[in-house]
């Protein structure tokens, strides 16, 4: 039964039917959540163990001392496991603390007060910053460069990654000074970009000489669904590409430990890598060496994170299969939303009719069912055809997913046929 | 004897006999370091039961789980250990990863990219930035304001804390945006600023109306020698003298518990704190909050903390002992430099002849001691009266320091007649 198909009459019994489950559904009272990219605590529990690496009271690593002072970079063990992770070299990895997103924001933020390596000036002495935001995409990401007063070029994002013909347009401006991209995984489509455009991004021409590629890998080895999609060098392919110091590349393991209290890495060109320790060393004394320490004797190597990866899927796969699968069941006969059945990352993302994204936000929060804002997966927070929800499931146990699935349906069918009959 | 009571004669036999002394420390060819203020390995070892209080695998404290996402600020119970250290409100405190260095660096940068609270306009947008630096004081600290392009004015410091006649003079000029303290045990003298200094800081009244006082208590309760002094709530100082937001102060548990991996913390105003975490939201996701769990639970509250360092007391004041008598028996009766003793802090400053600073590293570097560079505890590096030099006989063991003294003072008095008989 597509709603398209239905004359006023239909449409307005199924509107009566539909208001009568809501209604039903408000006597529950709920207090559900799928706003949150949030491991759930089964997932923290899979690390407990870290800590007992520390039992035997050998702090010594790599010949240093890890709770004393001293390597700027962080551990050499734990760059090389971020290489392998990355595909890069362990001398293109930079360690950081529990935030990636800090990383990020502090390159912005060295790029406007002292400019990156191939900068002709400081950005905060440039008359004007623009930053590309393929969309949907991720608050954070947008809101760091909003924060520094740039203005935000939206770009859409489809199956294939950011428009690539829009994208080179756009770079022949000099105050283009970058690009968001979640590579693998998308936040919030699971797109995985594939390696043609991988490639495409590697080889264009920014007019900007110090553009700043913000590929955030943070799911790039977060498959929960079969084994993992093997992913290019980023590094590799804008060097190959004659771009060598285009791509900074960012991961942590908040999603692989711990979300608050994990190691996180940003990765560039050995030259950039140079330049940005140039400039720490008037910031930092470095990153946590212990928990680096921990970091390492738990996760040992490339395949031992993946195989505690497998672990995590094993708890992600059944709450993303059941809001897959009641989409598809619910919605999908109705033709009234479009989505993309992710792989692996933390989101669901979908497409409403035109107008509805708010209405159905407003209506799950009626009935105890908070849901991520409309227009939050669009640069600015503004989302022009109102259109896209983002959906978390990672953090309920699996019974409110569900709960929390019936009532989002719900509400989906709902707004769209007080939408139809309006 | 006096050097400057002998006659030529006589100070040529002195140097005669101190240069056979000195040939002889050559023959033993010695590797030695009084360069880092780093704790030893014993210091660093009396927190090694930190890790065990994850044992329980119990991570909830405060409400949350220590491993997820959430609190910005950081625990609420460890902001609470820092406002019983700093004798000020948890409200006050932000709690900060490793480096209470990169908190200041960060205020400095956001203070650059966006303004401070009460500023006009971001610092980037000045015209002429200038920073006060009171010497000898922390090469770090003048780097942060250096690498942001700023004036580094030098000030006095002597055992009354700044030379305030000249801050008060200085602070009319509104380009003049702030000013560098180690208030307690200040590095390298070892000062303690006395409760009329601080509250006469208190009540400046500078022209630029977001002066930022960085207040850096890194030694608040690092006595070694007796009892901790006790030291003034300067934001409750700053607040009584009507200059609420005047002050920024920082600590950590980098000599507490692990150099590398201890926790830091900003502490303001209510009003600055809410204005940073504004900023902060852009940022970070918070600092790492198992890293938290475990100090409060092994340093519970200020009572143990404070028990705590009685046990790194004992392990530096037998050090420090050695330099200071070493210095006394030395070099104190030929009236050829003069220094302070420390009863905290992780450093002895030494004042000798105009002119043998320099002379002095490069000697004892000849003979296999490493020693800070002349001139580092001076903005910009350059001592005009090449007269000071910073030691810091915390890492070595006790023997080893020993031997580095003697060769040091061997050094001092070489370079002292050289300097007479020249």
């Amino acid at each position: 039964m597509r709603y398209s198909d239905l004359n006023k009459a239909a449409l307005q019994a199924e509107l009566a039917r539909v208001k009568q489950d809501y209604e039903a559904l408000r006597g529950h009272k709920l207090n559900l959540n799928l706003t949150r990219g949030k491991p759930e605590t089964a997932q923290l529990a899979l690390s407990n163990d870290m800590p007992h690496t520390l039992d035997d009271g050998n702090y010594m690593i790599d010949g240093v001392d890890a709770r004393n002072y001293g390597e700027l970079a962080g551990l050499p063990s734990c760059r090389k496991l971020f290489a392998e992770i990355l595909a890069c070299k362990p001398e293109e990895v930079i360690l950081g603390n529990n935030a990636s997103l800090q990383l990020m924001y502090d390159l912005i933020a060295k790029a406007y007060t002292h400019g990156l390596k191939n900068s002709v000036r400081p950005w905060a002495k440039e008359e004007k910053l623009r930053f590309l935001c393929p969309f949907p995409g991720y608050d954070r990401h947008f809101n760091v460069t909003k924060s520094f007063g740039m203005e935000l070029i939206p770009v859409p994002l489809s199956e294939t990654g950011p428009d690539m013909d829009l994208v080179e347009e756009l770079v022949k401006d000099p105050s283009v000074k970058g690009m968001w991209c979640v590579p693998k995984y998308s936040n919030p489509d699971g797109y995985v970009y594939p390696l043609e455009t991988c490639r495409r991004i590697a080889a264009m021409k920014p007019a900007a000489p110090d553009f700043a590629l913000m590929w955030d890998n943070a799911y790039v080895i977060h498959a929960f669904d079969g084994d993992e999609t093997p992913f290019p060098d980023m590094i590799g392919l804008c060097r190959a590409a004659g771009n060598p110091d285009l791509v900074y590349e960012f991961a942590s393991t908040s999603k692989v430990t711990y979300a608050g209290a994990g190691i996180s890495c940003i990765a560039a060109s050995v030259e950039n890598i140079q330049y940005i320790l140039g400039l720490m060393t008037f910031q930092t004394i470095g990153p946590n060496k212990v928990n680096e320490l921990m970091h390492i004797r738990f996760l040992k190597d490339l395949d031992h994170t993946l195989a505690h990866m497998k672990k995590h899927a094993a708890i992600m796969k059944p709450k993303f299969d059941l809001v897959c699968e009641a989409l598809e069941r619910e919605i999908d006969p109705l033709e009234i939303a479009s989505w993309h059945r992710p792989r692996g990352g933390y989101f669901v993302s979908i497409n409403l009719l035109p107008g509805t994204a708010k209405r159905v936000v407003a209506l799950c929060k009626e009935v105890g069912v908070a849901m991520t804002g409309a227009g939050a997966t669009y640069p600015g927070g503004v989302d022009p055809q109102d259109t896209n929800l983002r959906i978390a499931p990672s953090y309920p146990p699996l019974g409110e997913v569900r709960q929390a699935m019936e009532v989002f349906c719900t509400c989906v069918k709902l707004a769209a046929l007080e939408k139809l009959l309006a």
